[in-house]
């Protein structure tokens, strides 16, 4: 596997550029099928569910019943792990809650900002081979911790037109409202505009394929916020030679087998371990059930020699990984220095899995050099920050003539009137 | 002025509804500039800037001498009340800085989420009949505050290639680190893509007309965050007969003169009170400046009755209100309960224009319904929220094996591969 040896800073946009799709052909089936679903309702739902996934469904909705009946069929260990699992994500997330600000700022003038919960809020998780009841987790739970009224997942049916019983089990744990089985484009037109099934939400979360990507993105356009862009899943690691090569291949083999586009870099102040790593990927790869996608991510991943720990920290920074991995004998100038990541793992025992499933962080984090701009999920995702304030005579007494300079200075003389009237009674008391 | 008279539910959205704008057209004009500012840089700033701002600017960066010079043209008074806004803005918002917060979910599993500033930030202010100060003073404050390090400035240049001293002086005031002549379309593409002249940045804020808003829009696809979307600016008031009609009035026009588009409404539970407000509107509006636009917008505006509290606090929580002011006896009621609104100012002596200038929160808030899923601008705004994990091998085997199980079940081998390869040394030990 080829070694990148200490790149030019010139070379670095070129060497950690991401795979990029174009979206025009796309656009154009998601706006089709958005003006479709926003016409004809639950009928659009029905029929683009029979031409993307191939099943006719007499009902969209998830019964009662069949929500009771899942838990029979996940295996109790699992079971126990998704509690497990849901005490810690609880935990963190429940710890992030913020209280009241408040501040006098001027005498008789408080101001004050509380957070309220998103009333409505969709979670899409995507379907495919595996269910992915883990997100389910990592977006359910802040949502109900938030206090959304309505929590309503969307996800594809399967070719017997159900759901697998331990995204039921999950989702019934973790207080989700509404389930529908409706996936793809058509679930977030649904979740946008509303249907005779569907609620329309305020906004729409969670992962999925280049369409769904590319559906949430057109949400925005009609007033409905989603929680980030997405792109492919990726992976940085710094290490050192304290670290363990193995390790670090499986953890690179963690997330190179999430798809051929997976993004893998591994960067490190010494080429000597650079070697084993590559050694120990090819090895360890060879037993993997998911082996050629693993192969096919690795082949396109960077191995990249750096001379000094500074440099390597630009380079980083300048590439925002998703999630970043410090296994490196000086791990606190890294930790102390990222500024652009999703989630940091730090040392030889915490491997990304840690954070995919159970430590209780959030897997929903920003891809394709977002985390420069973005956060990943937490709890303040499902809710909206406010602001309050109330001034008294003596209050307006104080700010008043400030408010009339400045807004009869920006030309806006009804801005400044509403403060004149109110001070011309309070000093004729 | 019409009253409605306790509408019915089913008849809301059509009277709550905001003016729509067509954005197709726009759109291909805005791609346009994109594509050529992409490709010529500064050649295209300056053709944009000739054709739609008629000016022709050798540079378009302002200099540190014309930063030093605009103090001067900026009376002191409005220099005091400047800083005044600053200090009571800067008080506000400092508060609202977070602490890390770390939770160990499981022995040995430490977990903790930290913020750290966007780098590069672009504050948009638009140009037109008077310099938005204020504006600057709302986006470069918390900015600095967040520890950006790039806050780059852009506003259109007026008919003799200058911006208003004003600007400049609250620009240096609060710490802008560039600023440049430059507007519209053609500003936004400029930051998105970066020119010899503009930095490119991460994250893009401010308001605009709706040119400026598509190209937020658009800057989103290419990986740039934006504030949020943006729409005419609008003002719910609710209030009783223990309120002020002439206040009232006052605060509605305040809102009105900002255009033709503007969206007033005023709900009370009190007829008479209604008719009040509306014979002070025409009394008032008279003698206003810009009395031809506060017509326009009151002609349109909404003047509902509503026979309950509990229903009325339905409805303004299903328009969702940018600014709502309560002027009730039962303000609580209405404090407690509003879910959905950018910022609320209570009582008779705390008009809008008090947070439009100088009180201390954000004036840069979420409209056309917005509120239900955007907060306002505030401190994290301009920061990310990055969580970090560091697991001891105790901590690995309190989680592992539920991480193992999990990940088995979502048919990801690799995944528990890189928990199994260190479980196994850790018993080995």
């Amino acid at each position: 596997m080829q070694i990148l040896n200490n790149p030019n800073k010139n070379q670095w946009s070129e060497i950690l550029k991401r795979p990029t799709q174009t979206v025009g052909d796309i656009e154009d089936i998601v706006n089709r099928v958005f003006s479709d679903v926003r016409k004809e309702g639950d009928k659009a739902i029905a029929k683009y569910t029979e031409r993307f996934d191939n099943v006719i469904l007499d009902n969209h909705t998830i019964t009662s019943n069949e929500l009771d009946a899942a838990a029979a069929n996940v295996p109790i260990a699992l079971q126990e792990a998704i509690r497990l699992a849901k005490q810690n994500i609880e935990a963190f997330h429940h710890a992030q809650k913020t209280t009241r600000i408040e501040v006098e700022t001027a005498v008789g003038v408080t101001c004050w900002q509380e957070k309220r919960p998103i009333q409505n809020v969709g979670l899409y998780i995507p379907g495919g081979t595996a269910p992915l009841f883990s997100t389910i987790l990592m977006l359910a739970i802040p949502a109900q911790l938030a206090g959304c009224k309505e929590i309503v997942l969307c996800s594809p049916p399967n070719k017997e037109g159900h759901l697998a019983p331990e995204m039921l089990f999950a989702a019934k744990l973790c207080g989700v409202t509404k389930i529908i089985k409706v996936g793809g484009i058509q679930a977030i037109a649904g979740l946008t505009f509303g249907t005779e099934t569907i609620p329309q939400v305020h906004k729409i979360f969670g992962p999925g394929n280049q369409f769904v990507t590319v559906a949430k993105q057109i949400a925005t356009k009609f007033g409905v916020a989603i929680d980030m862009p997405a792109g492919p899943s990726e992976l940085l690691v710094v290490a050192d030679d304290t670290a363990n090569a193995a390790y670090v291949a499986s953890d690179l083999l963690s997330q190179a087998e999430h798809g051929t586009d997976s993004q893998v870099v591994l960067v490190s102040t010494s080429k000597n371990f650079l070697h084993k790593v590559s050694e120990a990927l090819e090895i360890q790869v060879k037993s993997l059930p998911r082996r050629a996608i693993a192969e096919k991510a690795i082949a396109n991943s960077k191995l990249i020699y750096m001379e000094h720990d500074v440099v390597a920290l630009d380079l980083i920074n300048e590439y925002a990984p998703e999630h970043f991995i410090i296994c490196c004998e000086n791990e606190d100038f890294y930790v102390q220095g990222i500024v652009n990541a999703g989630s940091v793992f730090i040392g030889n025992y915490t491997p990304e899995s840690a954070g995919d499933y159970a430590s209780g962080t959030n897997h929903t984090l920003p891809t394709n050099g977002f985390a420069k701009a973005y956060s990943g999920v937490n709890l303040d995702s499902f809710l909206k920050s406010m602001t309050f304030q109330k001034i008294t005579q003596e209050g307006l007494k104080n700010i008043g003539p400030a408010i009339e300079l400045m807004a009869a200075a920006e030309g806006l003389e009804a801005h400044k009137n509403a403060v004149s009237i109110r001070l011309k009674d309070i000093f004729n008391y």
